[in-house]
């Protein structure tokens, strides 16, 4: 079995770009994935449908992001098992801050990862460690890069 | 048919005494209804069958009551074309603040109504207004009722 | 009698663009409207009496949009028994919260239907939910729009 | 003409004891006023005679409280070219955020002027400055309270 | 005495654009103003001197204007038994929540008239008013203007 | 090696009632687990030795409970490439929404997973579900429970 | 000379049992203080008497507590070239936010070192912080004191 | 020993542009300081040798600029007896509110002297005045600039 392991969904299609962070991170990973645009309140039963059915297909983790009245991580939440990762997505006059308050204030019993408005990239890196968490090659690589990441910094000259 | 015309749902039981105020005004109005604790995130499909059979029990308005990440009313008005209003229930840290903004800011397609938080009885009244635009004994009523409030508020000595 | 079934009313001419999604949706089911800018602050004598002489044009139902300290839906409401949707718009420093907050928080006994900021086509839509509820032409309408949302969102192929 | 020269007008008979702190500083300058309560939701006609009729009857400003989505002050200064002063009340789950923004926001046109949230003493002596203007004894009783209430900050021992 | 009744007073030259709404009000009633730059941070002498020696040279309300933390409407009202009219400014990312705060929310005794996040043509109207309690040339005009807001209101033609 | 799988921090002791529901949920579910209080301000090479030696003890998955300016999760996901769960804690005036902030929003390269303000027992249940992905004991109990979630909430008798 | 280094003002004595953390830390530290209660608003030019004559007196940082629109610390800073740490005072609808903002959002030009809402143990902190810079015997003391409350967590048993 | 008095921190090279201000104002005052990125969150270990080491170097004063959830200034605190100063950065939808409270809302115990959204300058002045506590030319020019600006302030002709 070879599907996509993490399945992001989005609100909207127009939230594309903003997810590009995370289809980089993913690739530069190597971790199959798929997206798809999927309404919880515009196709409600198929937001259903597609989350019973993702793990028959290899699917592990979900990343859902939605603006405003950001339901689309609560609504796979309720339907799976599986670990479900919630970017708030910026938009409208409230910037995110609905979005960001719909995502992470979950009733007690359907857990929601929320990472920042518009974090694709951090939500991406979440599910590569649930994914490490069984898979070596990928913690390795979590620590490898984690490590570049602070020597990166160390190597840049003083600003002033 | 003499179902409920209202169905009232609440995220959880223990915001009945909240939704007592829309109890008293529907009985007060004569206007039959059901109140039932379902959960969009605990009971997702219970909630989408609910919904759906609704209509041939008679009902006609949806009343949703939500705290924190509050996504009831925006589940229900995901599966049905009838008027669904939205109350935010105060909990938590935030008072109420992420259940309004949960509630009210619906994405283009999929409306809700929402009234204040803890807003019950002007849940029940706007479900009677809606009602009364074919049902001209409760137009009748809701005329009266206004009239008298008005008229209460006249009647009233000065504070000082 | 086949005047406005829906009577929009806006607090300044400037928001007249941001309605268009209203006007639109209310044509594209065939319900017939007026649009007028009439300030509850400004010209508080106008709102009074075009609310309590519009049901006799054949008005149903009442859509306010106003922003900063939007009163304007509530006193409408103040002054009918009908349904009153309240669009907050988004302008000023505060981006529509303060809209929002002044169109939602309505005291007891005095219900405004809350969209979200900005949210003229939900405005519309439930106008017309609620005009449904004894119109079953708008009902098949209605129930045919919503399959077809959900279809289209079907349809989309898979972004990544 | 001795009658109310400030005319106190609060959304719900609830809101008395937060204004007491005007009432005694009305008292305390000799300022004839008189409070009642009258609302914007549900007894707009009366606020509107009330507004109109007070000149005649000495009223020279306003003070309006509210809270939640108060309208109260804006409804006022909707039918009047005195001056008006609002008063945002605390009350339910945003502790008067909304009740300020709904007060203070007004559009161009039709000016509130509000005080804090709770600010009744501050809405009463607003008013006694404005009378004051045309008034040498309040003017002279302003600066000796003023005076006073420095010295006494002054006459204070060290805390620690 | 013909000196400025109302003096226009500014936390920063560069606020001035902002208050030409001002300007031009006071300036269509025929009210004569000064407007200076003075901050209650960096010239706290010049601010009480200022606001000391006004009324001598005829001034009867202070209108100030600031953004961020706006402390001179404070400021000023700390030094003078005269009325004071704040406006906060829009700034920063805050966006003038935190002027209107640091300005809206004084302390009893010590009154400010708050308008809206970049009020000015209000707080000039405001100012009018208080001075319209002993002008009735004054009082006239705003009855006028009143009047005439609504009736071009009136005179509007649907806007759909 | 059964050292415990999750380890739960707390910026202070004061914080460990509000972490008893996460303590019950991983005990119900079998997790073996650790509770600390570790301070990423008063301690914060603690913090570090505590989470670089953790995966040597057995520790996968880390849970940060904090309020006000909550640093801890952040300070723990800077060094591990484990997943890291936080908690804002409710405190202080800001009722949690600095923690949650704090928690949330943090920088593209160090994911956190946030959860609700004093969602203790869905970070439990967030932890429990990543182990989940290599532990069919642990998802099957997790499938059970939700659909004995669902069951108790479908076998409630109506409310009204 | 040995006066009091530091100052502690407040808005008013109601707030000096808020303050009794910083004077315990500072005694802690044998650091000389005093603390009155100084209004901004009410006596605003004893504010500036007090604030030029203190250096003379010794003091050499000023701690200024304030609720509301806080404008304490602005008003000493403007006065004076010595740091002024500001203490936003939790009080009123808004718990604190209000004197957040309106004590740390000076303009560039007039600093002010705001602590957190209630903040006195750590103004205090800052305060000694200062002085340390130029007294060994209060950086030995800092040092000592970070390190034991380094190993006092360290000794703590696990919670759990 | 003649190395930077001043360190100044950001959490990003990109922030740089926002503290050119503090490197002006520290250069206009002849303080040496030195400038670098170094982030909490990406080089934690870094963050805390850098900020060990200093001292040796002459630092005195830390100034640490981040935005989102701004961890930096609280890291370096957590790892010093030095005083810390910290700037929130403007960055994503939140503008700066989640940088100002990650940044100020401190626990007791580990002070941070918060400045306001990118209040460089300020920030650099903060600093200043903190060694000015030990350095009369420092102290001088200071009085000499504060003067100033005030001078400057008075000159300023009246704008309307």
């Amino acid at each position: 079995m070879n599907g996509p392991l993490v399945a992001i969904l989005m609100g909207s299609e127009s939230d594309a770009p903003k997810l590009e962070p995370a289809f980089e991170t993913l690739r530069e990973y190597g971790v199959p994935f798929e997206a798809r645009a999927l309404s919880a309140h515009r196709s409600p039963e198929m937001v259903a449908e597609y989350v019973k059915s993702a793990p028959a297909r290899g699917t592990k983790v979900f990343v859902c992001a939605a603006g405003l009245a950001a339901h689309l991580a609560g609504a796979v939440a309720a339907n799976t098992h599986l670990p479900v990762i919630g970017i708030p997505i910026r938009a409208g006059g409230l910037e995110g801050l609905d979005a960001l308050l719909s995502t992470v204030q979950m009733p007690p019993g359907v857990p929601v990862a929320a990472v920042a408005i518009d974090g694709a990239k951090n939500a991406a890196l979440l599910a590569i460690q649930m994914l490490a968490l069984s898979d070596e090659r990928l913690a390795e690589l979590l620590r490898d890069k984690k490590r570049a990441m602070a020597e990166a910094m160390a190597a840049k000259p003083p600003i002033a």
